[in-house]
Formats: C-alpha cells, structure tokens, sequence
C-alpha cells in the first residue's frame, strides 16, 4: 500500500486534533481511499505533549523546514495560527512541493490570492475547508457539488462563542458581562475575546466564503463589521417581541455585479433555519439559481470537528498522489 | 477549451431541469472548470417538449444505443426512473467507457454491487448525489470530505411529500387524507401516492445512505418500512405534548458490529434539528465520531434542485476528463 506522508505545523487543539483521528481511524482511512496517511513529523515545542500523544522524539521538531523542505513529506498542514510565519511557511511548502491544508482563516483571507496563486504555480493542492464554519464541509461543496450554481447569497452563523453568548443571553435572559464570563470560565470564551465577540473573526470566514461562491475577494478589513458586544436584553427582547432571535450574521448578498456583505448582529426571523442554530453551533446558508436554500449545520470549532474537515483535506490531496 | 459531450436518457423533469443548469449557467460553469459541457444527445419520445427547450432535431434520440454506444458522449445522464431498463442502460453506458450519473434512487439502491463493480472494472465514474436528498450534497460530503470519520448514525427526512403532509397536519390540525388531497390537488403528491407515504421511496434513500456510510449494503426491500398512511391527529396531539413532531424518518445506527435500521414515523424533540426542517424540505443528519454532529438542509424534490445535484456530478467526473 502506498502511504502518503504528513507533516503538522503546530501540535495545539487542531493540530492534535487531526493526529488523532489519523490514528483512531486508521484501518478505515486505508480501506477507504486505499493508502496509508502517516504523520512522519511534526514542528511542536512542546516535546511531552507530543509524546503523550504517542510521537517519539525523533518525530518532533522545532525547525520548520525539517517539515517544509523535507523530500519524504507530501502534504504540510498548517495549523499553528495567526498570518505569519504561518503564510510564509505555507508558501514554502507549496514552492516545495507539497500540498498544504489549513484551518487558518485569518492567513487564507489575508494572503488569499497569493496562496492561490502560489499552490496553481506550483501544481499543488491548497485545501482549508476547516477555516469556514470548522467540521462543516460547506466550502467543498460550494467548489464541488454545487459547482453548477450561480449563488445569489451566502449567509452564516460563523462564530461558536459568539452564538454560545447570545443563545444564553436569549434562553436565560442574561447579560452580555455575565454570559460572557461564565464562558469564560468554561473555557468557551478567550481570555481576550475582541477578535470573536467583535466579529472579527468572523469577517475573516465570510471574505473567504465571497471568495469561493461570488469569486470576488474582499479583504476581511473592508467587510463592514460589528460585534455584539453592545448587545443588551432589550435588543434580546424586542427581538423576541418581533418573533426573532437576535444572531451574529455574516452576511453576502449578490445582485448582478452589485455585492453588498456585512457582519453584524440581525434580527432572523423564527421560521427562518439560521434561527434555530443554538449555542456553540455553527451554520452555512447558501441560494444558488439551481439548488435554492441550502444549509449546512454542524460544530464551528473543536479538536475533533475541525479536525475531520482537515483530515477531509489530507485525504483529498492524498488521493490525487 | 475542451468540450465535454453529456448525453441525457429522459427529458422529464430532472432531466430537463439538468439541461437548463447546464444552459443557463454555462458561461460560469466554463469558467470554473476550463472546460465546456455540451448536451449533444436526449432520449426524449416528446420531440416537442425537447424543442421547446432548445433542442434540435437531430440532437433527440428514441434509440438508447444513440447515447450509451455513441463514441462522441464521455457522460450519460440516466433520468428515466424505475429499475429498468434505466440499470441496464446505465451498465452499457460504463461498459461503453462513459461516466454514469443518476438521480434515480430504486435504481441504484436495487443495483448497488452490480452498479458500483461495472463502473469500477470499466475504470469510469459513478456518481448518484441526486438520489439522495435532492440537491443536498450529502453523499459526496459523506464519501470526500467526511471521509476521516467513522460513522455511528444517520437519520434524515428523505421525503418532500410525507414531510408536506405531516407538517400541514400538525401545523393545521387537518386529517391526513384531506391534506394528502390537497397535496395531490396541488401537484406535491402522486396521483398513486404509495411508494411515498408507505414509505418505499425513504428506503431505498436509506438504503444508499448506509452503504456509503457504513459500507454496509442492505437491500430496500429488507429495511423495515412503515409509512404515515395511518398517522392520525391523536398521534399528532400525543407528539405535541411531549413537546414533539412526528416525522418520518430514516435511520440507521452502528454499534461495533451490530446495525439496526428503520423506516418509520418518529416522535422527535423540538429541540433536535430536525424538527425544524418543515414542508417539502428535506434533510440529512449524520453522527461522525470525528465531526459529531452534522446536519445537511435543502430541497430534496424539483427539477432544478435535484438538476443541481446531477450538474455537480456532472462537472467532478468532467474535471477528470
């Protein structure tokens, strides 16, 4: 059997989230698609998290081209965060050879274009499904399955903490502060939450998202966006006095060459699917001219979850090698 | 550019609606893939249906051997309905060396070692997304991008008209033979509603959805199947004050070695996703032990919905080409 080799960048949630499921489903990847998938190495400072994730030492290292430049490695998955190093060393990567994957969606909406192009030029395959919407295979099947659609809109609920903070806002008439804290504690929240409550993380997702369904990029700091973390239980109320439920929307709508796109918390409508998308769920609302209301629902973040979009990636690439 | 040649068996309304995705959307299409996908053949007894829409003459067929023997076709489209002939043309076809796609759910459910083991031994593609779900693209994401996932459950509601029929019943408080009247009144529901409301068609989507998942086969004919034919507004009353809604669903579910599967009317939560999904939507839910859970939403029935799901298929095996 031939086996395709893997480096990771980066043995965090992600990262060691898709190592896991390499390993737990193993025997069923290998029926599947016929080859092995083998993590030969991984870039992690942290030496004992990695062994206690059962990689011996000789699999670990703190030098990234051990893993960007090295013949034996086929795909690279980038999962350490933030624009850079990790675009410089998804862009080597690719001038090497390999095939990159990625949950990164501040690097794919920044350097769109360039990771793009640099993947085309060089005949390899740049994934990153997980950097939309996390488990949620939306934006392959934007680019596959729906791929006969001219889509007129595309709408999400894109950020699990932020809708985790509204639905018990909503469900158990509580403040933002209060909300926001006990997640916090729960570890739902970052210690520093601006790039989620503030939208901005989800700017990147949507910039992304246009990419894809319009082919039309806009860098996540022209998307005009708002977070919630003005928010208050009469917002929540007149709301519900509507028969809404308040929701973080990222929002693209298309009007012949016109489009418009925002993020911002909306009033949707109760009758309306994104209404029911509760707690750390997360969800994609597409309207393509052929397949109509299309959506997809599913969980935003988490090692596993984000990891089975990633491993998707890894066994797509693998399949064409 | 490249021309992609794609004959299609049966200009009814899946048929019809895949011509008209591929024609009004062909410009986009070209662009997305590099290649251009012609409609050169239609086997169509209704000449003028067939030039009504924008063929000529010379392109529509009533010899099948036109499409499934013709050396210019690289891709048949099978939208006939039923078990045969269309199984037997879709066996020619890829033993003709074409790429087979069908919506056609008894079909490929009566026939899925024979189907998949032709196309495997004739090195040509077989895609169904259609037959399942409609426009959903449930089965490539279960087959591609969920393919890291070991699979314990999928449930779904397979079936526009039953799920019209329940939800106007509970929504209405109307009695199922008024509503199924209604329903056939207003083209929902056919005039001989069996192979709907007993549930017939359900299994046979089951059937699919198991295999793929759960690379386990079962014949429709060997899932137990009960139908709404005999669901009345006490049982929806019942449902009601569990805080429920009665749907009829399809589920199967893996426990190591042990599957257990049904087709049948299910009192489901309120709470749960796929309460929400109402009229003649459709939805798919699956359990991964990588991405948890997943829920896939849409139109599961039209012409230009399920003509989606065909165009999809259409284009990943034309990328190939």
């Amino acid at each position: 059997m031939k086996t395709v080799n893997v480096g990771i960048l980066g043995l965090g949630t992600v990262g060691g989230g898709t190592y896991k499921i390499l390993d737990m489903n193993r025997e069923l990847i290998e029926k599947r698609i016929g080859k092995s998938v083998k993590v030969v190495k991984v870039l992690e400072r942290n030496l004992e998290r990695a062994k206690s994730m059962g990689l011996t030492e000789d699999q670990v290292t703190q030098n990234p081209d051990d893993i960007l430049k090295n013949p034996e490695i086929d795909i690279v998955v980038e999962s350490l965060g933030g624009i850079e190093p990790s675009t410089s060393f998804m862009l080597t990567a690719m001038e090497h050879g390999k095939g990159v994957v990625t949950p990164n969606k501040a690097a794919v909406a920044a350097g769109f274009a360039k990771l793009q192009e640099t993947a085309k030029a060089n005949h390899v395959e740049f994934r990153f499904e997980a950097s939309v919407g996390g488990g949620i295979p939306a934006l392959t099947a934007i680019q596959e399955a729906l791929a006969g659609n001219d889509f007129s809109e595309v709408m999400g609920i894109l950020n699990g903490t932020t809708n985790y903070i509204l639905t018990k806002m909503t469900d158990l008439g509580l403040d933002y502060n209060d909300v926001l804290k006990d997640a916090q504690e729960k570890g739902f929240a970052e210690a520093d939450p601006t790039a989620d409550v503030e939208g901005i993380d989800v700017a990147n997702k949507l910039s992304i998202l246009m990419a894809l369904a319009f082919d039309h990029y806009v860098p996540p700091t022209e998307i005009p966006t708002v977070g919630i973390s003005k928010i208050t239980m009469d917002d929540i109320e007149a709301a519900r006095e509507k028969n809404c439920k308040i929701k973080l929307i990222a929002r693209a709508k298309r009007d012949g060459d016109q489009i418009t796109y925002s993020v911002k918390p909306m009033e949707i409508d109760n009758a309306h699917p994104l209404a029911g998308v509760s707690n750390e769920f997360n969800a994609i609302y597409v309207t393509g001219n052929a397949v109509d209301e299309l959506m997809f629902y599913g969980k935003g973040a988490g090692a596993l979850p984000t990891g089975s979009a990633i491993v998707g990636d890894i066994l797509a690439i693998a399949k064409t090698l």
